[in-house]
């Protein structure tokens, strides 16, 4: 179970095959089109964190050249997927070896044309993209190639990249500048073929291509290979040393080399799952996309929440990572874990602007978190479909819980690592600016004695700017904790680390408020119900059902939020009460969990790809994993089914989800295996019916272990490193 | 200058007409259409107070019947404003008696038919109106009359009434009962006519009528008297009793007796102004329409925002009421003056059965006040235009500051009467449910030691649920303030009152923390501009101008509000800063005053009636009485010239508007006048170029006080009361 694939072509659905058969790493995506699409049908060389901004619109991540665009003529009649018959067609992922391949038979007057191409971008390189082309016909017939550079790019907001230069010749070359950074974007491709016929070149309509003409045989399969290079801000030497040097060691050499980094990393990543192939695929499937994701290249980067898959979201950084796919890293790379961390400390600058222009003080997160911590979150992230006018949403000024999510992580890294050493590297600056942020944000209610949190937004994005939002208000009581948990275990340490930091940050006065008030933060009880109230008056709005309220919507795409439909009732857009019950586990009982979780799931739209993984988590803790499956399920293959929303109002989002293959994979681990270390390392197991046996390993305290649970008997092992 | 009058009919102006020459008291508000009209034409027996709902209809004011339907034939053809050939026609509303007249020549084949009709709704009666209808002919013709009483009514939310009786003869009489507490609401009308023609009469369409049909001859004047009487939940014994009695006085006796006691009301409440007639006209007219609404013939009664023209708003009292209108009467009418406040009082019930609802404590009054201060507001006030759906509106649930505007008007009455009586019979205790109600809502900001009030919505519609409005946060500070000023009154005054009350109410302990807090209630400053801000972050809006901002409208009556297009500009609605400015006008420096009314101004829609006298008052403190006067004329002529909203978003929100009459009755006096009482009874003239002398009088600590403001003298005369 190590290869997704289809087997017919809908062109209804390219933009989700795009997604589907995604290669790549943080430094470079590259969307499963077809070697003959172009701009039009969402090709997409994606260069995550290389930002740029055109006039007004959103600041987006830039594509790139793509190197991989070939077209074929057959005795001058062209083969394209969306004008030519096709007799067969299959596309393929192959997982373990992170390559994409593709088969398709055309038929071309009277002649089958089979053309095979594969594509793989090297794990060893930093921008690499390497890809075979093979072409058999029945009946001989002249072959045309056209293959090189296409530097129309599809862009949301763009086009981004001008004064566009263009060489052909053995190599063929496209380089050109962003507009808001002038970052240099430069892609050079060499076309290696052992076919003797007639090689020209030419540049014109925005590609430089290399012309083959073959006169086929009958029978005999003609290839080339195709290397390319991306390079950002590099100078040409440097990118066509590099080149030459992948070249010299050939296309077979480097996809062995390619081929054996990912065989390690899915060693230590893998989820085997037994008796349940749908499953083994759909976790394999997850992992994929987390392991395409590993921040290890970059010194400072986290993972986008579309991760490489587009320009979506703004290539932003989103609480997503934090709290969806630090878990798996946690278990799996701790390296990356680092990585994500201190993508925020490094962020910390921003986040402290960030607050400062609301009139806070310390720390507010960004949002939508590009370089440094900017927010590129607006204030309009959305479109009316009514009267076509951007929408003023909350999700930047209100969504305060971003900056404690972050200090969660914090606390999670450290609990999971033992790594005190990161608080010294400016973590512990981190968390004290949060709780400054807190404090100043939050309002005592006098004649009640507790403190209070107004105004924001929590994950459930359709309510906006509630009061005292119970997944915010514990998140500000943790950090309250937290910072005081801190303070004690730096004086039993001895270690005067701590007292200096606060002096330093002249944290004095608010760290003793902090001590007086962190036991009157306000936090929402269980009614006479059992039910904890999402925020104030939540209960009080309309008690809708979902079927009913999407059946209200006048338009498929309208928004729901805010003054939408959803806003006045109780219809929610994904886990929030449900989110928070699993974050802070301990603190509830399993009826009160239970309870909670019938009440809101069928209140729950699931709009976002958070809120699956989330209800699944809590189904397990409650001892309802077959409840969890279907979510997990949903979690784990969104982008491969590609049911998942791709417009909101008018606004395109689509893309892949990789919170989703976190929560898929956080589901199947301390779900269904139950993995817990309140007490030392444990599993409680809660296998859903289809499922006999998960095997797995994690990294704990820097220790690596072999776990396997079943219904009846599980193992956890200490294994070598 | 005592006459408002038309003498052209625009069928596209019946609504406003109705308006404009609207007669009746606070019992019963007779519309002025025309004697032919019916219910399409909106005509309108308002009965303010006798409030119904049909079913999710908004509650509102239920209309009667109408008791001077006439209809007129000339030789078997209609003579109808609307369909017949008009050489003439006149329609007047003589302010001085309070009464309606309307003269129009039709052309009626080769006939002209002149038809004279005049109204008045009896001042010295529960709910009676009279009128004289008159026919000259200039051939003879044969003339049919049908006039009776009319049961089709104009309804927004109706039909509320049910059960319609109908009874012809002598007496023509109409019952039937609302629909939501059953009232009985009966007409009963008797034709009184020298005519010795042929009578009959019918009960058909929802009309019982007297037929009457008249050889005309040519040049004689033909007239009948209408003496109508409505009941709400009274017998029609009584009814009927009460009918006879004023029959029998006679038409021209009860007119006398009318036209007399208004010439008495205009003694006190007249205000001359010589050299502009213009402005003189436009001063009575508001006086007029002040007059007419005049509580004191209820027990329990305030007036309703849109007076007795009709259904809109509700037939609710807002804060006009208090802030806009009661200065007149503090000056004129302290009985109706204390009416006001009693309603308030009566009100408290409701109020905090409000706050409760919300989980505050103290008294949050009603936005739209309906009786025993149920709020008639729902949190759907507007209709978009754009999906037809309601619009979530925020006016109920965060327009805090009506509670502080009802202390703010019983520290008024008080400072003004010296009735500190009141405070005994329950505006204490309205003062101490306010005050609590704020020390629940407001929160203390503990980084910066002061107390904050977040998520209201100011004077200012238009902007939503924010922090810190500039207005609020005055008024917040005002009642804390009062508080303790009674507190240290009582101690004073060696009268325990005052502590008893805090004991009865349970309000020591806010009491003193209220003292502790006082101080510190968050004022905004000027900043280095000298403008105060709006609200928190006002001044980061988008900066555009009114023209630009109304011209993206891409429909007439889109709401500007909320999430429309004001919503995150500058542009505000009404008078905001500049109203806090007027009501605590020792505060600030007349720099200060300036600049922030040079800043606000341009910015401000006017888009509510109560916005341009605010920004009059403030021009005249500032020594620019030029700015003044067009806006004083504008609020002084609202209800004459019709230039007001008719729609917002798709509800109809017409009707007449007491609270610019009463802010322009505040321009002249307090205004261009500069009446003050700080210290002492003083003027301080600040006459618009226009006008050379007002002469007015007042009422101040039970005395009456005849001034006369010129640009060289003033003077302030004591008169017999």
């Amino acid at each position: 179970m190590w290869k997704v694939s289809v087997n017919t072509f809908d062109p209804n659905r390219i933009t989700h095959y795009g997604n589907q058969f995604l290669i790549g790493h943080l430094k470079i995506g590259v969307r499963g089109t077809l070697d003959e699409f172009e701009a039009e049908q969402k090709v997409g060389i994606n260069l995550p964190f290389v930002y740029d901004q055109v006039s007004s619109g959103w600041r987006e991540p830039v594509n790139g050249f793509n190197p991989l665009f070939t077209s074929l003529l057959i005795n001058g009649e062209e083969a394209h997927m969306l004008h030519t018959p096709v007799i067969s067609h299959v596309q393929e992922l192959d997982m373990k070896k992170a390559m994409m391949t593709r088969t398709t038979i055309f038929q071309v007057q009277d002649i089958q044309v089979t053309l095979t191409s594969e594509r793989f971008v090297s794990a060893n390189d930093e921008r690499v993209i390497l890809g075979r082309y093979q072409i058999t016909l029945n009946k001989n017939a002249t072959i045309q190639i056209h293959t090189g550079v296409d530097a129309q790019i599809w862009d949301i907001y763009g086009p981004h990249i001008k004064d566009k230069k263009f060489k052909s010749g053995d190599y063929l070359y496209v380089s050109g500048l962003t507009i808001e950074n002038e970052h240099q974007i430069t892609c050079i491709k060499k076309v290696m073929t052992d076919v003797n016929d007639t090689l020209s070149d030419s540049i014109k309509d925005d590609k430089v291509l290399k012309h083959i003409i073959i006169h086929g045989q009958k029978d005999v399969c003609y290839h080339f290979d195709q290397y390319a290079i991306i390079g950002v801000d590099q100078s040409d030497e440097s990118l066509m040393m590099k080149l030459n040097e992948i070249i010299h060691r050939g296309y077979e050499n480097k996809r062995l080399e390619h081929q054996h980094i990912w065989e390690n990393k899915w060693k230590m990543a893998d989820v085997v799952i037994e008796g349940d192939e749908q499953a083994q695929l759909a976790i394999r499937y997850s992992i994929y996309h987390l392991l395409i994701l590993s921040p290890h290249m970059y010194d400072v980067a986290s993972i986008p929440a579309r991760g490489i898959s587009g320009q979506t979201y703004k290539g932003a950084i989103f609480w997503d990572t934090e709290i969806f796919m630090l878990p798996f890293f946690l278990n799996s790379d701790t390296k990356s874990a680092k990585k994500i961390i201190q993508y925020r400390i490094n962020a910390l600058k921003g986040a402290k602007e960030k607050a400062e222009s609301y009139g806070f003080k310390g720390a507010f997160y960004a949002w939508e978190s590009q370089e440094d911590g900017y927010d590129a979150c607006t204030d309009y992230n959305v479109i009316d479909v009514f009267s076509n006018r951007p929408i003023r949403t909350y999700f930047k000024d209100k969504q305060i819980h971003i900056s404690g999510d972050i200090v969660y992580a914090i606390k999670s890294y450290i609990e999971r690592t033992h790594d005190f050493e990161i608080l010294k590297e400016g973590a512990l600056e981190v968390i004290i600016e949060v709780a400054r942020f807190y404090l100043d944000y939050g309002k005592y209610h006098i004649t009640k004695d507790q403190f209070e949190i107004w105004d924001v937004m929590g994950p459930d994005e359709y309510h906006e700017r509630v009061h005292n939002n119970a997944f915010t208000n514990r998140l500000v009581k943790m950090v309250f904790d937290y910072i005081l948990y801190l303070r004690d275990y730096y004086i039993n340490q001895k270690d005067s680390f701590f007292e200096q930091a606060v002096t330093r940050y002249n944290f004095d006065k608010e760290l003793l408020l902090i001590e007086s008030l962190a036991p009157k933060v306000y936090l929402k009880k269980p009614n006479s119900n059992h039910l904890i109230e999402q925020f104030d008056g939540y209960f009080q709005l309309k008690n809708v059902e979902l079927k009913y309220l999407l059946n209200q919507r006048i338009h498929q795409n309208e928004y729901l939020g805010g003054s939408g439909l959803a806003g006045d009732t109780q219809i929610i857009k994904q886990a929030d009460v449900i989110a928070m019950m699993y974050l802070f586990r301990s603190d509830y009982q399993i009826k009160i969990m239970e309870e909670n979780w019938q009440y809101y799931e069928p209140r729950t739209e699931h709009g976002s790809s958070l809120s699956s993984s989330m209800y699944a988590l809590v189904s397990c803790l409650i001892g309802k994993p077959n409840y969890a499956y279907p979510l997990f399920m949903k979690s784990a293959t969104i982008d491969m089914t590609g049911l998942s929303k791709e417009y909101t109002g008018n606004t395109y989002i689509g893309g892949t989800h990789p919170a989703a293959s976190g929560g898929a994979y956080m589901t199947a681990i301390y779900g269904f295996a139950g993995l817990s270390f309140e007490k030392g390392i444990q599993v409680n197991p809660q296998l859903p019916s289809s499922i006999n046996q998960i095997k797995f390993h994690i990294l704990h305290h820097g220790k690596k272990y072999k776990i396997s649970v079943s219904k009846n008997q599980s193992t956890i092992e200490e294994v070598q490193l």
